[in-house]
């Protein structure tokens, strides 16, 4: 089997790492671009941590710079989940930034696209704004585009408020044009990333397995001690990479969905008509649960392949 | 022990049907009136509905009819659920209208309250309107309210909209009102009522107890043959009363709550930040989960109560 | 020609105080029932305001006492225009609470309507939460009203917000009930009574009048200080009395109108559609223009009437 | 004096070829780059009608061509006022699309305003879509803005709905961006526009004057020929040029200026807060009033330049 192209916009933080670390050395999975989107932390902390993540991995990817800011309104960021530099923890060296594109993200994105002699799979493991954009400025990219696998949203509670997921929440606007585009999309939310954790005998293994596992344990060790304690890591972005690869670990309900965008509570709710209360036609396949034990032995036996 | 003051209001409806029953046949239960609001079907049906409920059960409980019409906009009845009484599958005798109170359900309330020597409870088990009508026209019964315990909203999703349950949803405006009474309050909520069933050996043994058990068992038949298709017939309404007389069955949290007023898809939304992402006063006390079995037995047992 | 009888919901304020004058001592007008409302300033201060100048004008019209919170959300008073009592300026005696009715103004309003053997015109010149809780309340009603004479709203701008005039502001839902009744409505806005004003030298010959006249001229100049020196003083509520008695001063459009209950800037605005850009039936008539001179003309002679 | 450079945005339209003509044969005006967005037609329609118009004049101004879609809803377009091609009652040859950029627009304005040493006065005529793009793409770009000038909004009601004047209704989202940019901002509104009218007697002056008045006159009689018939024949867009040569013709006010997002009816609005209700701090240089007579004078002298 070819291996599946794929371009990834994302925000890294350390779920963002640990997903990354899998794509990038994954078998099935050849990775054409890196873009980076403000979210967890500011675009130039996530594009600084991409660059210094491919470093680590040695690995020859294009990486492109994108927006700052939300399409509409500004960014209430995650740097009280995120910290200072969103993947403290451990010490990597300075990055390489001749080796960050001159174009912007969503030029860089169009450029990939028209030039590929093939269609892309767009997996978004952030905020949107990026692929909004993209969609908006250059909608003829979509004849290009296989498919959206995305990270985030939830079918029932938020994190960021009572009713948003964060990265839904961050820029609704620009999920609405993503939610609306068109695209096959499937979308695994926040609420079966509360499935997909490991727990701390698999954190305690990581260390061992090689270094690249031991820098992501010491990150995580660093921002979910509250977690480490309760022996329940969530590795919410993964579950991008786990639909790619091994799709079957997820149930998986087409509904049509769309993202609250008014209102005084529910902005950037994914608004999930699963019971057809209104009728209209499909638009995402939302993942509404995930085989725990299925995720751990897949993300563990992933992370071994990250030899550096 | 004495027994407990409580006002009912209610749109029977046959969970409200169910919820009667148990509460005026209940030895702890002193039930000094019942109002009615539209909500499952129309004021007229849901007002001759509790007539011919209180009629069946032999009680001298004073009946007051109450709002046709909600706050601010149009009813979005249940009538699609609850059919063309409210209550078919049982044919009762036409009501005695001269057992209805000539006062509004809204004046018979505030009457009862400012005449009683003690605090009542109101138990309310349809949409809000007429209890968002007392507090805003006579504010002063809040000093006679020991306490609300309300069937409605939910922690998660909802019926009447993928984010809102029905109750909450057919009065939003009023539903505000209540939570913003500053009174103490308890809410069960649709998710939890997803939890409070019986299964089709209940339902199966219910024309053995007694002729109210016989009643409900063929409104409830003619109703939710497709839940006595999966063997679950959900018993929402009375999971208030069950607050009231063994409010141990269920998990509280207290939390912030509100309604959502505004925006495309969260109209009717309780909002309940169990997170604490909007720092602000608790103002309800939410059922989070319940015991299935605990409600099981219960509810089986309380209609043994119900001797006619 | 017999008198036309009319019931007025007022929350005075020197606005209110002067078209409670005129309509009291005008000889075509027969004022059946006088209801308070929170609004210029609190329920107990325009109960108070109500009772004095009833008082002061030797008039046995029933008084009843009215909401004290808009249907949904809080007041956000006009108190930093109306000062401390809403009627500074001039010395009342303390009131004669015995006057006032038992019942409250929701209740009088019912009673007085059910009873009268002839149709009511109901004149609203504060907030219409009174009303508002009157057509929910009791429905029946309108059969019993002839016509709703309003101050209140704006075609174009506000004076509460950009986009808010007070009355309709204050309480939203209330209007939105009014205007959704079905009944006639007329509605004189905002911007018609900029140009209902009278000017220094009218002030002026005010004291000389009538004591009544004295009482407001000096009440206005509490007040409106920075009116009176620009030499224009608006008479905003006045203008739905002179819709009674003259409505040939205005120019009157048949329209769609609605109240504005959600956005960030747009509460309480009142959209009124005089180009037909969603073809709906209109429900409301709407003055567009007044002529100035007519209305100071008849603003003076009005106020001779006022003797006492 | 040295002439001003300007970048112009416009959705042509007859209003806009009026406006282009004005600024491309003014002697105190350099016209660096015209981009094109949809709005009054579809972005095929104001792109042709942009490269027919420049054809005609004779002018080598750079043409690109911009957004189809506003940021996040679908467009309403003004079709039905402005007919099949957006210029009908003039026959052009069909335009040489070899002189269309092959860059998009909103890249077309980063490179041009990147490249350029001196600040550059950005005029836009149509819906800010593309502006908007432009400013969430490329920050950097607002370093070497001068000063946006633009026709849209209103201070008081609107066109496209009782409340939304169409180019801020067509992208409300893209005006926020613009509103809140921080760049120093003049806006000629719709109720300006409805004051700056040319009548019958202008009009049938024009086809004397030179051929491009002969092809406006026609299309103007085409479109608005019921405006002819009551011998006014506004020139909203013009207004925008006659700020950047004559703002002496306009009364203008300092406010904060922000459009409203939601609610059901306010979307679009420009809500000037001209009576620091909301006390924030200044955005906006507003044009409230112009005087009919210079416009006139203005309008007609104006046109005499544009000889071909």
């Amino acid at each position: 089997m070819s291996k599946l192209p794929i371009m990834i916009d994302t925000d890294p933080g350390i779920d963002d790492a640990a997903a990354l670390a899998i794509a990038l050395f994954h078998p099935d999975l050849d990775v054409k671009l890196i873009t980076t989107v403000a979210g967890n932390v500011s675009i130039e902390k996530t594009t600084a941590n991409a660059l210094k993540l491919i470093e680590m991995f040695g690995k020859d990817v294009p990486i492109a710079r994108g927006c700052e800011h939300p399409l509409v309104y500004d960014l209430d960021d995650g740097s009280e989940v995120h910290g200072i530099t969103g993947m403290d923890g451990w010490v990597f060296p300075e990055p390489d930034y001749s080796r960050l594109m001159k174009e912007h993200a969503v030029i860089a994105m169009r450029d990939l696209l028209m030039e590929s002699p093939e269609e892309i799979t767009l997996v978004a493991i952030g905020p949107l704004t990026n692929v909004g954009m993209l969609f908006r400025l250059f909608p003829e990219v979509k004849a290009k585009i296989n498919e959206i696998v995305l990270m985030g949203g939830s079918v029932t509670r938020g994190n960021k408020t009572p009713t948003g997921e964060f990265n839904i929440y961050s820029d609704p606007e620009a999920a609405h044009i993503v939610f609306t585009s068109g695209l096959p999309i499937r979308m695994v939310g926040l609420d079966v990333g509360w499935k997909s954790f490991v727990d701390g005998k698999h954190m305690d293994m990581l260390p061992e397995i090689n270094k690249v596992c031991e820098m992501l344990e010491a990150t995580f060790r660093h921002y979910r001690s509250n977690q480490f304690e309760k022996g329940i890591v969530n590795m919410y972005d993964s579950d991008a990479i786990a639909a790619l690869v091994k799709p079957e670990m997820f149930k998986w309900v087409n509904t049509h969905l769309d993202v609250e965008l008014e209102g005084k509570y529910g902005r950037g709710q994914t608004v999930c008509d699963l019971d057809e209360r209104y009728g209209k036609a499909h638009n995402v396949t939302v993942a509404v649960d995930v085989s725990t034990k299925v995720f751990q032995d897949w993300f563990i036996e992933s992370l071994k392949n990250c030899n550096i």
